[in-house]
């Protein structure tokens, strides 16, 4: 197969748009029925499926067996969240005749936006790729899906793709509900077509900011859903140091090199008290093998971004070997908290692959200090032990990430209600991403009906409440 | 007062910056009392209010008083949503360590997101200004606000400020919570500080997208919710022009002439059947009076839109009379749909003031096709008899609008939990405005904790529930 041209771009971007007139009249249960039955067609070929992502990624068939289990009950979630139909947030106010001014009745929903381009990820070629979270959650809500094919994995991009259009077309979704395309300028073709209503994206702060900018540059700018970059800063406490150093080594030693360290939520930058039991236990828990990476320009990354870190006065290598240039072995780097002060832009600049940066702190103040000149991040964690006067370390730490973790790492997303996958800028642009139940409301937009006559208004607003759905009704919540 | 400088916009913002971390322990209840303070302040000072505001305005007293209630009203009602809780969207997942994998204890809630910089409208000098929704929801979530003074009435804007900033200090809220600014270059100073981190916008197409395109193109850009233009088409079929004509072009003379058209929901474009009894009326309930624009570029707009307007070939003004450069008397001018298809761009650019196009249709293909090319509107109206076969109509209407309107006249927005004030691009840049409910989830972003003790968890998020709000848990709704 070879890129999309933009003929075909155009084409299905049509067959998009007037896919999302035809899903405007589905419900939540019947969409749902949709995303199990494309689950289970994953689940059936994940012999298939696992096999050719591993030739393509190298992530290793347990890995990514797990991950086609991960991305199946992520459609089935999804699914769940569409037949519960809160995400409608269906809202009815009755009519108050006696108010002043006098009040109509209004019944407000949200409704899908419209046809959504999906950018697939390099490191999640289920999870985040073909069928991950953009899609699920936008077919969930009723928006046909576009996925730019991400060209790590294209095989398992094509496969995927056979599978989902298929599993959809038996259970009786509308022609044009999802289509996948190929080729960078295709991504870009994408973003520029009049009929695509939102992108989402998850990969490089350059690739992203680039795709952001673009869909607001539009002559009618489109929402960008983006997940760009992340240090995941993780703090120790002396206590927390002194009670379990070992314990917390061989933790980080296992959360920063997981699948070569190509996570989004990869441990990036470790603050440990100067002279500390993981600093020195470290090294020895990292492995020398070098592992072959997703892409050689991720590869090439690692490998500038290793040679960068390297030249900071200050700065040393406390361990790594040598590897291939299409592969990254571990590499842990060591600095002081005076070094980074000065050196914070490379120190904190994002090295993707299995690489960790320890910092050595006298007091917390310098560690707080230090976490308020890096950006936004998807997570931070702290391990402390009861009785350590942590207050001014989580207020340090939520100013800058989405989630916050105690006595954990931060590789390892739960796909739960309550899950939140984002953070301020770079982590993402976004309140929202493909993470989480509320991943959905990123693709619906409001409606209110004033005073319309109940033969018009949507199912979820009538005042019989067909659906059943969690409802507000005259300001009180009837769940 | 003169133009806020550079260095005052500077000390301000960090002064927000600060306010912002102390906003963080607060509660909703803390704040929707602040709000209360705020609102009877202004009650206390409605007179010299609307004499203030009428000399810079002209909109009248009885409007000006009307506005005034409604904008006190909307403070107690964001005071009120505050105070009930669920806008947190608080959902808890306790840890199941017999999944596979083993899922943590997870628990979500929505933080305030820093200082937000507010520019006001023109057209409503107290429910779209200085105290006005945007302020209203962001100070009811915890956020700091800085607005931006519309220079159309400068004197209502100082005196409004000092009393929100007076009641705000005697209520106990932090300093740096509210301040006003002024000046063109203020504004764009405010769009560009980093410790600003978003910007609500109410006001014309070329100021909104140029205020939005510098908010997305900053290192770290930010959200900007901006509403800017609207057509605010009405369709009215063959039989509700038989059966009630004489009381539709009252309703529509009423609408569109309502306080000079300077609402963003005056009804623009007007679709009736050829030889309707709506067309032949309405001249004769058109006012002769000029009436003073709310700013001088408004009047230029408005006299230039209608020279644009009448050198269209096919296009009639049956009613309007001259008036001064600073004024415009209302004028309805008349096209058929023929007319409308060649000369879209023209008969659909929004003129801010007493002016609505007829657009005399055959049949209601012809208004369905002329609506597809429509960009997004606030708000879509029908007026309809029973047996009508409307469904093509309001499916045309609801995927360029945010409100769909039965029977009724778009000016005029009800301050309920279920309004919605927005629309496709160019109503609206985001999904929510600073009218209804969810004006507030501007404002907000998730933050996740794992696995966290509860002495650092927000009150929301303990077992015990100390606020009493509604929470999802363990994937259920507990209202």
């Amino acid at each position: 197969m070879s890129d999309t041209t933009p003929e075909q771009i155009d084409a299905l971007a049509r067959a998009a748009a007037r896919a999302h007139e035809a899903l405007l009249a589905t419900d939540g249960a019947e969409r749902a029925g949709w995303l199990r039955a494309v689950a289970d067609s994953l689940d059936a070929a994940v012999d298939e499926l696992v096999q050719l992502a591993d030739q393509e990624t190298a992530l290793g068939e347990t890995r990514l067996r797990g991950e086609v289990a991960r991305t199946t009950g992520q459609l089935r979630l999804f699914g769940g969240v569409a037949e519960e139909g809160s995400y409608l947030e269906a809202v009815i106010d009755h009519a108050d005749p006696a108010a002043t001014p006098p009040r109509p009745d209004l019944r407000r929903i949200l409704r899908p936006v419209g046809p959504v381009a999906v950018f697939a990820a390099s490191n999640f070629p289920f999870a985040f790729s073909v069928a991950g979270g953009d899609t699920a959650s936008a077919l969930a809500v009723g928006c046909p899906v576009i996925v730019k094919a991400h060209p790590g994995h294209p095989l398992t991009s094509r496969r995927t793709a056979d599978l989902v259009a298929g599993a959809l077309q038996n259970a009786g979704a509308p022609e044009g509900t999802f289509a996948l395309v190929e080729g960078y300028d295709a991504g870009l073709a994408l973003v520029d077509h009049p009929a695509i209503a939102a992108v989402s994206f998850t990969g490089s702060v350059a690739g992203g900011r680039a795709l952001h900018d673009r869909a607001a540059a539009r002559p009618t700018p489109i929402p960008f859903f983006g997940e760009l970059g992340s240090i995941n800063p993780v703090v120790i406490t002396r206590s927390a140091d002194e009670s379990r150093g070992d314990v917390l080594a061989q933790g980080l030693a296992g959360s920063f090199q997981l699948g070569a360290g190509q996570f989004c939520t990869k441990p990036g930058v470790v603050f440990v008290p100067r002279d500390s039991t993981v600093a020195e236990k470290l090294p020895s828990l990292v492995g020398q093998a070098p592992h072959r990476m997703l892409t050689e320009s991720i590869a090439a990354g690692f490998h500038r971004g290793l040679e960068h870190l390297s030249q900071v006065p200050g700065v040393t290598v406390v361990a790594g070997a040598e590897a291939p240039d299409d592969s990254a072995a571990p590499v842990v780097v060591r600095a002081d908290a005076a070094t980074l002060a000065e050196h914070a832009d490379t120190l904190f600049d994002e090295v993707f692959g299995p690489l960790t940066v320890l910092i050595d702190y006298d007091d917390e103040q310098q560690v707080t200090s230090a976490l308020s000149n890096l950006g936004g991040s998807l997570t931070g964690t702290l391990h402390a032990e009861d009785g350590d006067d942590v207050g001014d370390l989580v207020a340090a730490l939520e100013r800058i990430s989405g989630r916050v973790l105690f006595q954990g790492w931060p590789t390892g997303v739960a796909v739960t209600w309550s899950q939140h996958h984002g953070g301020p800028y770079p982590a993402t642009t976004s309140q929202h991403t493909s993470v989480g139940a509320t991943a959905v409301r990123r693709f619906l937009r409001p409606i209110a009906y004033q005073d319309a006559p109940a033969s018009v208004l949507p199912a979820a607003l009538r005042e019989e409440n067909p659906l059943g759905i969690p409802r507000r009704v005259d300001g009180v919540l009837q769940p």
